[in-house]
C-alpha cells in the first residue's frame, strides 16, 4: 500500500503540516516556520497524536534556530514547546533528546544538527508504526474470526504519526497480509477525530462504522468486538495510560465483557520516570470544544455550529486513565508486554534497549 | 417551585405538544389532533422519555378514537402507536392499560372514556414523579457531602415525563428543600437530550455543568461524583435496565470507583414479563442521528451540520441495557428496590401493588 498523503514534511527552511483541524471536512496544508507556527498549531491541534506531536516538536525546535542558535534560545525554544500540551509525553521526551544532542554542540552546528535529529526522530516513529503493525499484525492472525472486529477510539491511525500510525498500524498490516478487518470508529467527542478514522479507512478501502461514542458498551456487550486496540499519551511505569477521554470507558466495558483490550504506542511514550496514573497530568481545554461542533453547512461548506450558549458551565479533559489492570497488553515496537505484572514494564523496556 | 412550562397538555379536541426536537435552541409547540400526529411526533422524537411516551400514547388513542370507536379502530391505533418505538415499555403499558379499560365497553363510551383514562395516566404520572423526587430525596440526605453531586444521562426530567422527571425529581426536591446540588450532564450523542437537562437545570436556578460523554470515567474516577441517578426505558424482572444509549457505561465506571449507581423510574417502566436484558428490543435508530448534528448556525438560527457523509456506515442502537448486577437501587414511586437479589423487583412490585 502506497500512503499518498502525508502528515508532516519538510519543504525548503520550513515543515508542511496537513491542517487536521479542518479534516475530514477540508483537505488544508499548512507551512510552518517558525517556534511560534509550530507551538499555535500544537495547541490548536492542527497536528495532534503523542507520536507525531514528538516529531512536530522536535521540527519546531530546528525552525526556533533559524536566527540564532545560542543556549537561551535553544531552553526558552524548549519551554515554549513543552508548554503546549501537558498530557502527551512523546513532546517532552522528543525535546529531552534534541536537548542532550545540541546541547554539548558549538552553536554554530546546532541548527544543521536540529535538522538531522528531527528527522531521525521521525524516521525511528515509522519504523515503530511499522513494527508495531507487524506485531499486531501477529495478534490478529491469533483471532478465529473473519473479519477481526476491531474497536478503536479516537484517531491512533497515519494522521496521529509519521507512517501508519499506532492502533491502527496492525488494521494496515492486516490489510496488507489479505486479512480482514472491521473497525468500529467511535465518533470521540469533543473533537470528534474518530471521523479522522472513518476517512483514513475509507481511503484505504478498510471496512469500518462510524457509532456514537455511548454505542461502545452495547456493541461490546452484544458480541460484536474481538479486540479493542487504542493508543496512547503516556504510560505511566505502572501500565497505567493516559489516552483520549473516554478510552477508560471502553476498557472497563472490555474487561466487563472478557474482550481483550491493547493499548498500542512507541517506546517514546513510556514514562518510566512516572510512577503511576495518578501522576498524569490532565489536560483541561477549552469549554468552547464541547459548546460548537465543526461540520459541513447545507451548502458544504465547513462551519461551526453551536450546541449549548457560551453561559453554559462545561467541564472538558481531554484524557483519561486507564488502570493496567484493564489491559491485556501494550503493543510496542519491540512486541507486547503485559502491564499486569508488576514491574513488568520496566523490565521489558530494560530488556529491548 | 412552580413549572411554568409544560410537557404536554389539552386543548379542545387536541393535545399541545412542547416539540423538543427543536430544544434548547428553539422553544416550538405543536398541536397534535389525530393518530397520525400522534406517532409522527413519537417516532421523531418531537416528545420523548419512557413515562412521557406512555402518556402520549394514552391520548393518540384519545385521539385516534375520534370519528370512530369500534373495536377495529381501537385496536389498529393501539397497533399503530406499539410499532412507533420498541423499547421503552411504557409505551406498550400505556396502551395495555387504556385496551382493559375501553374494550368492555360500548362503541359510544369509549371515545369519553380513553379522555378520562389518558387524564389518569398523566396524572398518575405526575404523582409518580413527586413520590420519586421524595423517595430521592431521602438518598440525597443521606449524603454528607454538599452540595450532593450527581451525575446523570440523558434526560430524565420534567421534559421526560408529566411533573418532575425520574431522574431528576430527587434534584428539584432538594432544590426545594434547599439542599444544593451539582448534576454532571452528560451530551448524550447522538441526539444530545443532555442539552435538555442542562437547559432545564439552568430554567430551574440548579447548578451544573456540561460534559462530552467521554468525560463520565474520568470524573468518576477523580471523585467528582457522589452518586450517579439515570431514567429507564425497560426494567426487566431480573432488575437488568435499558436506557438510552451509553447508560451501561457510566454503571460500569460507577461500580468500578464505588459510586452508587440509581435508576429512577416509575412501575411503568418495570416489565416483569420480560425475564432479563436479553429480551429487551433494542431500538436501531437512523444513521443520520449520528452523522448531523442540530445546533445554532452563526447568525443564532437552528441548522444542522453534517460530520459524516451518507456513505459513511453507522451504528446506531438507541438504548443500551445495564445489568441488574451494576445497579445499586431502583427508585420507584413506592421507594427503593435493591435489584442484585433474585426475585427482589417482583417481590417488590407485588408488596407495593
Amino acid at each position: 500500500m502506497t500512503k499518498r498523503l502525508f502528515t508532516l514534511r519538510e519543504v525548503d527552511d520550513a515543515i508542511v503540516i496537513l491542517d487536521q483541524s479542518a479534516l475530514p471536512h477540508a483537505y488544508v496544508t499548512r507551512t510552518l516556520r517558525s517556534l511560534a507556527d509550530v507551538a499555535e498549531a500544537i495547541r490548536a491541534m492542527r497536528m495532534r497524536g503523542a507520536p507525531l506531536i514528538g516529531v512536530t516538536a522536535a521540527y519546531g525546535l530546528a525552525l526556533a534556530l533559524k536566527e540564532d542558535a545560542d543556549t537561551t534560545t535553544l531552553e526558552r525554544a524548549i519551554d515554549a514547546l513543552a508548554a503546549t500540551r501537558p498530557t502527551a509525553v512523546n513532546l517532552r521526551w522528543a525535546l529531552d533528546r534534541m536537548r542532550a544532542r545540541l546541547l554539548p554542540l558549538p552553536a554554530a552546528e546546532r541548527r544543521a544538527a536540529a535538522w538531522t535529529e528531527a528527522r531521525a526522530i521521525a524516521a525511528e516513529d515509522a519504523a515503530a508504526n511499522q513494527r508495531i503493525g507487524q506485531h499486531g499484525l501477529a495478534l490478529l492472525r491469533q483471532c478465529a474470526r473473519r473479519p477481526v472486529r476491531l474497536m478503536t477510539h479516537c484517531n491512533a491511525g497515519w494522521l496521529a504519526a509519521t507512517a501508519w500510525g499506532t492502533a491502527l498500524a496492525p488494521v494496515y498490516a492486516a490489510h496488507a497480509a489479505g486479512i480482514d478487518t472491521h473497525v468500529w470508529a467511535s465518533e470521540t467527542r469533543p473533537r470528534n477525530q474518530g471521523l479522522l478514522t472513518a476517512w483514513e479507512l475509507r481511503e484505504a478501502g478498510i471496512p469500518h462504522t462510524l457509532i456514537a461514542d455511548n454505542a461502545a458498551g452495547h456493541l461490546l456487550r452484544a458480541g460484536e468486538v474481538d479486540l479493542v486496540i487504542v493508543g496512547a499519551d503516556r504510560i505511566a511505569a505502572n501500565g497505567d495510560t493516559a489516552n483520549k477521554i473516554g478510552t477508560c470507558l471502553k476498557a472497563l466495558a472490555a474487561a466487563d465483557c472478557g474482550v481483550p483490550f491493547y493499548v498500542a504506542a512507541p517506546r517514546s511514550t513510556i514514562d518510566l520516570a512516572c510512577p503511576d496514573g495518578a501522576h498524569i497530568p490532565i489536560e483541561e481545554r477549552d469549554g468552547g470544544e464541547v459548546r460548537r461542533v465543526d461540520g459541513l453547512d447545507h451548502h458544504g461548506d465547513p462551519a461551526t455550529l453551536t450546541l449549548a450558549a457560551d453561559a453554559t458551565p462545561v467541564a472538558n479533559p481531554a484524557f483519561d486513565i486507564t488502570p493496567a489492570r484493564l489491559i491485556t497488553g501494550i503493543l510496542t515496537e519491540d512486541g507486547l508486554c503485559d502491564p499486569a505484572t508488576p514491574g513488568a514494564l520496566r523490565a521489558f523496556f530494560e530488556e529491548s534497549k
